[in-house]
């Protein structure tokens, strides 16, 4: 796992909190390095509370927003930036595409995480997935040699939705969080004025936990976080 | 991998062998133990060279057809045993469940291999997989402690079938059997009668490593073999 | 077309005329030659308002359902015969499935219709389909020389039931029974006692018309019949 | 509300708690009456604490569990039968199937809620389905007038399964039943042994309720069950 | 029902008569309010009878076509107002889903009509659908307060295409409208140049009738309109 | 046949070859006429080899790709030209729809192939299946008579990708292509640069081949190549 790079691509800037801060944890506690990156911070979708706050400002709000995930990435061991391109609705246009996939081609991660493509209650989230899987597949090349910089192709999956079933979501895998639980908690705990959500994500690690033991009857799962992959992956023995 | 057990159930004595004798070798030359079952021999829908011969009798083919797999299995390190339930039409009643389920308790294979549950092209191949789903879940038991007994969860996976896109499979993970092919093309070749679906499987694994590379950039595979997971898998990091 | 041969199999006696009457008029109009086979009369989920006559008996309804398909189906120039295996529900136990595989060894179709396996409405369509695939295949052996009788391979397609997107019906192709619509219209009027049908299908066949012209853009088509490829047809050019 | 009746079929004695208890509570609160009935007691697969005890016999099993599933029935308002069948595996011969149709015929329910129809976790909740389904359909007869005994057709509905995407279930409906969340509480309470599901059930409805504030922007809605329509149901207006 | 508000937008001017007339004059007879907006005219793509007129503008094709629909939205007791953004091919830029957003801001409406989100057949269907999800989205906010006016969220449902199963439809739910049938067929005859469609579609309702009367039992409903949920609605008891 | 004509179009100009040289051969052999179009040369991202010439420019890459495709194309009795839209990303805005509407109206074509809409290995194809799908719509009309120029709607079809599970290719036609393997060979060895992608697809046409034959037991079939329908066809009689 050693020297193993993740990529983390969320919509806005806690996206990656609820839905990968444990894989994220196992990854870096692994030796591995992971980079989130979060294409908006969510300032107009998802900051509602801090707007109450008067006369509150969209840099103040951006601000904000960067410190809590840049706190809740490093609890999880990885860096994080955005490219601050808006939200609601986010917008990726091919300018940010090609910076996406230029981080891709300098950082050349294995596995690449994002959200899925198709969400009834997010305008935001099938964007993201549509600019990541181009990016992705930009500095992939075809099957034969391209003709420009690429990066060797990564592992792609995408992380568990809100409402999973409603977005075509259907677990390949789950990872077994259970050692990395309270670096998760606390990663969630940067999200302060999102308390209720923080109790949500817990109690949901909870039930893909019993979900992984029932998998495996492996009774030392107690949380889990749920993958689903794009692309099929390659072992060497099952 | 060492200690890892591996059940594979075909419909017929050579199913295992065309669409599953890498992984097999994987997994034993990684000190696995693998066990191949085979619910029939075969012996009337898939046996009709044999049945050219003059004075043929139906104990003659099952007893060449089990040589030809026994052969097949050892090639690849793997034990072979046959249900003898009799082919076009399989039927597996519950007295065969409950002895397949017998075999998994006694056996507590670690991953479990067989058909998919959809064929367009075979009557039987369904059958198998119903009846191998239907006595893992019999072992497994519920998600309390059951009353009966039980062995551990196995990872479930259907290897792919002749039809792929028309049997409803998608390959969720390539095994690189690169450095077993030998072996493999020493399996196929045990079955004598079917030259033709040696060449076809030995193109298929080439095919199939041309997508194992393409999903890793990994230039070093040259043949591989599909599977599509049944159920997720649980993995300690991404 | 001349010498091919159709075989149409109904869960119920009067199924293959809603369904498929007009497919069946430009088959035999064509030259070629149709059979229907009826699993059982409907003598109790269809027959209610026989039933209403004091004094019915089973063995006059199926004598009456026998009557009215048989007339339907000359009406189409087809040969009609009923397995009378019961409804409501319908069973085909084994040998019912392997008469009807004898069927096909002898008629050795070139095209097989049946209903679509998932119906929410109706107990028996399923059934029936499940009864004719397994019949199909054991009569056409695997991909290698059987030790049985077999028949060739034939197209096998679904006819549309009576709900279509709730049982997964899709049309991959529209016959034009513009020509022979008078024929299905007094097949239909065989089946006397359920007239409302006659104009639902009449209609029906009126709504496939216009999506067939809109499919071609040749406007003298006036009415379709939609059907659902099991397996892909092979052609010579397209 | 007032006259609707309710027939919630599950494949063991406990099912009817996790996946069904509140909206079967808000039924009977609303004037309707809801009977239960198991398929099995889940003597087999589902009571592994109760062999614990020393000298346990099946007879004993079974009075245990009818007497929980009895009390938690009586906690939402409705009355318990089991049909005994067995589980692990739960067989529903015809006999069953006509046994489940005559108590349709009966009971005339507006509604039926059962388990889904595929589940890779569990061997009993599918053949569950399948003996409601057929029964269902046995007693509402063909779309003309049957000439046997019916009941006019009923809502037809599936239940939440333990792992819903891996069993194709896509929440149609939400029932909102934060009005008798004690109510499901208490029902839950009665199935003592199995203490983890009541907290794991408890946060599930409150993940529901979170998805249908969400739909509905109703903050007044605390705890939700989800429900698959099998078929439309037909409305007055939207 | 009373104060209830319905939104339907079509991507040409003439789409909502078809498809949800009826289920529009039900709201509307049950003291609910109802808007139709229309992204175009369908100008280009479905007005060549009128371009057969000599000297014929497209000034005039607009006016013709708006006053076509004002007659049969009033018909059914709604407002009707076009967008203008031209058709064939419809393209509906981020103004335009603003101001798609700023009528839903506005009117907050309850229910919300529109395309389904594929049409083989129909190059603006799909658009319109995407605009309406989309603005849809911006004004519901995320999970958390959003820091922007919202409007609470709707019932989100897509009428019946022309082409249903190809199209993806698969009917949630069936609106009877036999209570006003006759104003349905009003509407339509606004559309004067488009007389076999009012045909088509009188009996797809007598259609959609018999389908809802065999899902229910009720021999009343003569007429009926098919709707998919894009997701779930929420119920008090079922 | 006489008359037919086909048209195809590419992402890049060598797509056509692996994929649909075979069927374009049996149609121009039948007296048909074929149009190749390609978006863009794949100039980037499927030209490798070509950039590791020295001082390698990107009009000499495109003027050798062309050259390649022109002799491929004649290989097969078709003609072969280019959008020069640029790859890597591809992007085909409304003019360059435009230019193939106007393409399709010229043309007149009965039948077209694309690729198909969904492929997680390659940027370019599912936006060359949007174009097509668009532009052929906008020559279509709707079922009204349109107000603009139209063409007769074409039979629509999508040629199989590279990993045709991962792209939700299930075949609905085979194409016997035995006749003309020669042609198909020798338009694919016109991509002097991969030689290795000649040997897979020759391989791959004697597996659908072999598909081909199990589908009809005609044993004169060798080599097949398989499309998918977007849309039914219409025929005669089955």
């Amino acid at each position: 796992m050693t020297d193993r790079r993740m990529l983390v691509v969320g919509a806005h800037s806690a996206d990656f909190v609820w839905r990968a801060a444990g894989a994220i944890a196992k990854h870096t506690l692994a030796g591995g390095e992971a980079r989130v990156i979060s294409l908006s911070y969510g300032e107009r979708g998802e900051s509602g509370e801090l707007w109450k706050v008067p006369d509150q400002t969209v840099e103040n709000v951006k601000r904000h927003r960067h410190d809590e995930a840049s706190k809740a990435a490093a609890a999880v061991g990885a860096s994080f930036d955005s490219l601050d391109l808006g939200d609601y609705p986010l917008e990726v246009d091919n300018d940010a595409v090609n910076e996406l996939a230029e981080i891709m081609r300098d950082f050349k991660p294995h596995v690449v995480l994002t959200h899925c493509d198709k969400d009834p209650f997010n305008p935001d989230h099938p964007v993201a997935y549509t600019a990541v899987a181009k990016a992705r597949l930009l500095t992939a090349g075809a099957v034969v040699e391209a003709g420009f910089r690429t990066a060797p192709p990564s592992e792609f999956l995408v992380f568990e939705p809100h409402q999973p079933e409603l977005c075509g979501f259907v677990p390949s895998v789950f990872v077994d969080i259970t050692g990395v639980f309270e670096q998760k908690k606390k990663a969630m705990s940067a999200m302060a004025a999102q308390s209720y959500l923080q109790q949500y994500y817990a109690e949901r690690a909870e039930h893909r936990g019993n979900h992984a033991r029932k998998v495996t009857g492996n009774k030392e799962i107690r949380q889990a976080e749920a993958f689903m992959r794009v692309v099929p992956n390659v072992v060497g023995a099952l």
